[in-house]
């Protein structure tokens, strides 16, 4: 499916953004000297990491599949790249979205590691793009972190394609994972289930006609969110205390994920206001979830998702917090009345209209069922090290689709929440304002709700 | 033709790299205060530079055109990057080769500008590139070298795009030009003439059927330079003094670019011996040239192309340098026999060969009847300089093709030649050792004519 929707302007591949700050005793040069030791070293690349598509001049052959390569050339996977001055994040914001809004190259493993110096405050920062044909963006994030060391003293540690794999690894998250998942995967999940659009749109149809059981969605309002992209990217980021996150949710009743949704309304109410694209009714957020069905006595979980209103009309933020928790609670409420199947059915009917972006004609001309997905995903909640530097920030850069210009995704770490808004420049200019906003946003929240 | 050939591994730009020193007084980050200024300036921006195709998503749309863009947005089209420590010509060729590598936005006027920092000996370079199909190397080259001044002390020289045009620019070298011109530019004016690929396939069946009074091309040996290219290039560079190349071609009895060849040659076999690929037979060397023709009586220059042997099955280099002078008179006397159609006709039969890569299905699959194409294009012979800073060298990026993984193209500046390597990163490993080799192999020369 990612394969068969890839186009100049629509690019599936998901990436890691992780800055770290380099111990006082490395040599300021030492990224350098990380190549040089990969160059002379020709260190081993793992399953999945070798592995390349077999027909990529036809990437929608059905009889697509992946080879092991002969041979992985590390000097083009693993690049070197320095931020023009000043070496702030603003500069490195830039530079990243570049590199995401470029194309990966299937004749070859389908990834790429990027070394970034000249960060400011003595920081460096490693960008993993990798296709989500290949490995999805939840799997990756978790292999990259994985890769790191709970050791600062661990100063031989190997980059992550070097690492052996147990297993090839499973492309569904189960039920030892904790809860939460990206958007592609649910994307790819209801589609396995699904098979072709045309079956989707049959299940669709039947919805619509009031044969199942299921909550028809609501509409969401026109936004200039939900129009066609263009190729290029812009990402911009933003780091969160887990901590005052809670402490906000606690006093309304909600959970951590209402207030990332409440942080994320009042930045997209602000930018859209800024520009004068804010619509009268508020925006609908689709957020992927993990619930267990009534009927499924395994204990695994089901992927499926919620819509929730962002309540983006109301100016008071105390009292869009308050609706937006009552939005969740009650889509949530919904999805757990229903069985396995149902849920399934449920997702497939809301995510129709983003697979339907990947027929040719179609994309981005379909009225939306939602304006922007939102994800959170858990990592790690200790601090990791690469090679001595400590790990400051992982943020995750998602995929905008033609009808999805913006993707805002989340992954914790160490007590914090990293926020990775990733969009197509030309929907939505000067997109960092968003991440400015959700920073300013939670101070707001707080002053509203404690 | 260029946006027709347009494809994931053949794109169509061309480029040049200047290099420029920055004089002691400027701040070490007067980069980033030009791009400020670009960016409250809001400065002008005049055809072709403003110029964007009708049909974008619809390349090889008969009706295509140029319309002017509504808003040409500066902080796409021109950008800071850095190159990574040390900052020397090895990172600057790694970074403008992944330039070069990346597809224009055909949804933009189709050109960039990159200003590269942090170049050691407090140097500074600006990458351009530009789609052919827009503007020709040999045009972009000229307007972007005729943009700088003579004047060391103007210090508000606007960028090239800022600067008027008295029309837009020609698309085919006038008499008035000096001799030379660019692989891509004879291709267009052969195509021109000689219209659609039928046509060519038709005249090229007459010609080889002995019905036109036409020498049938000389066989060009298989060589790994002649293999379908993939999407990764590689740049090299190396500046000669023009003096030095002048003395060895006077010492053999040949031209500048008699010895411009023999540097080439005495490059390309030691690479391909380096690594076991030297064909028994010669290369052959596609030499593109502007010539007068023998009925042409208003002193017009005809567009033609002649086929050199580069001896590189010589060891000695004299004797290869002999061998190479003899071709090329040869092939000149050749065409100067010509009327200016039979020049035409005989250079579509050279190039009928490259126009059928552009052709889905055969692209790369078809026997050469050249190995390499070695363009030399004369500049300007006296200092530039932009805002202070002055131009050491203009280095001019070309474009390979399936079937032609390598083309080198010189640009002569104020006493110096600018070779400038262009290929397949994976067709021709280790490429910049071509440049190198090009630097030893004068010396080489001295040492065995003078």
């Amino acid at each position: 499916m990612f394969l068969y929707g890839e186009s100049k302007e629509m690019m599936f591949h998901v990436a890691g953004l992780l800055l770290f700050t380099r111990p006082s005793r490395t040599h300021p040069d030492h990224l350098r000297h990380l190549m040089d030791d990969l160059r002379e070293g020709h260190p081993t690349v793992h399953p999945p990491w070798n592995l390349r598509l077999r027909t990529p001049d036809l990437l929608r052959n059905p009889l697509q599949s992946w080879v092991e390569a002969d041979d992985v050339d590390l000097e083009y996977h693993v690049r070197r790249t320095a931020l023009p001055s000043p070496g702030d994040e603003r500069e490195l914001g830039i530079v990243v979205s570049r590199l995401h809004g470029h194309h990966i190259d299937f004749h070859r493993p389908p990834w790429e590691l990027h070394l970034i110096e000249n960060l400011d405050h003595d920081r460096f920062a490693i960008y993993v793009k990798v296709h989500h044909a290949l490995v999805d963006g939840f799997t990756a994030m978790r292999l990259l972190v994985n890769a790191l060391s709970t050791d600062p003293e661990d100063r031989d540690r190997p980059l992550f394609f070097s690492i052996p794999q147990p297993e090839r690894p499973p492309r569904e998250p189960t039920a030892q994972e904790p809860g939460g998942l990206h958007f592609p995967e649910l994307l790819a999940t209801v589609r396995a289930q699904y098979g072709t659009t045309k079956t989707v749109l049959r299940a669709l149809a039947k919805v619509l006609q009031g044969e199942d059981d299921l909550v028809t969605p609501r509409q969401a309002p026109k936004c200039i969110i939900n129009a066609r992209i263009s190729r290029s990217r812009r990402f911009a980021t933003q780091i969160l205390q887990i901590d005052r996150l809670k402490a906000v949710a606690r006093a309304v009743g909600g959970t951590l994920n209402d207030a990332i949704l409440a942080v994320s309304s009042a930045s997209l109410r602000r930018y859209l206001l800024e520009i004068d694209a804010l619509p009268a009714d508020p925006l609908v957020a689709m957020v992927p979830v993990a619930v267990r069905a009534k009927d499924d006595a395994g204990g695994g979980n089901a992927v499926g998702a919620i819509l929730a209103s962002l309540a983006t009309h109301q100016a008071d933020p105390a009292r869009r917090i308050a609706e937006i928790v009552a939005s969740t609670k009650h889509a949530k409420q919904q999805l757990q009345g229903m069985s396995k199947a149902a849920i399934l059915s449920y997702s497939a009917l809301l995510l129709a209209p983003s697979m339907l972006q990947t027929v040719p004609g179609i994309a981005g001309r379909i009225k939306p069922t939602y304006n922007v997905v939102i994800s959170n995903v858990p990592g790690p909640d200790h601090a990791l090290y690469f090679r001595g530097a400590q790990l400051e920030a992982a943020y995750p850069m998602s995929i905008p689709i033609h009808g999805q210009a913006l993707n805002i995704t989340c992954n914790s770490y160490a007590g914090r929440m990293c926020f990775g808004f990733t969009g197509c420049r030309d929907t939505l200019p000067h997109m960092q304002r968003l991440a400015v906003f959700a920073g300013e946003a939670l101070g707001e929240l707080e002053r509203a709700v404690l």
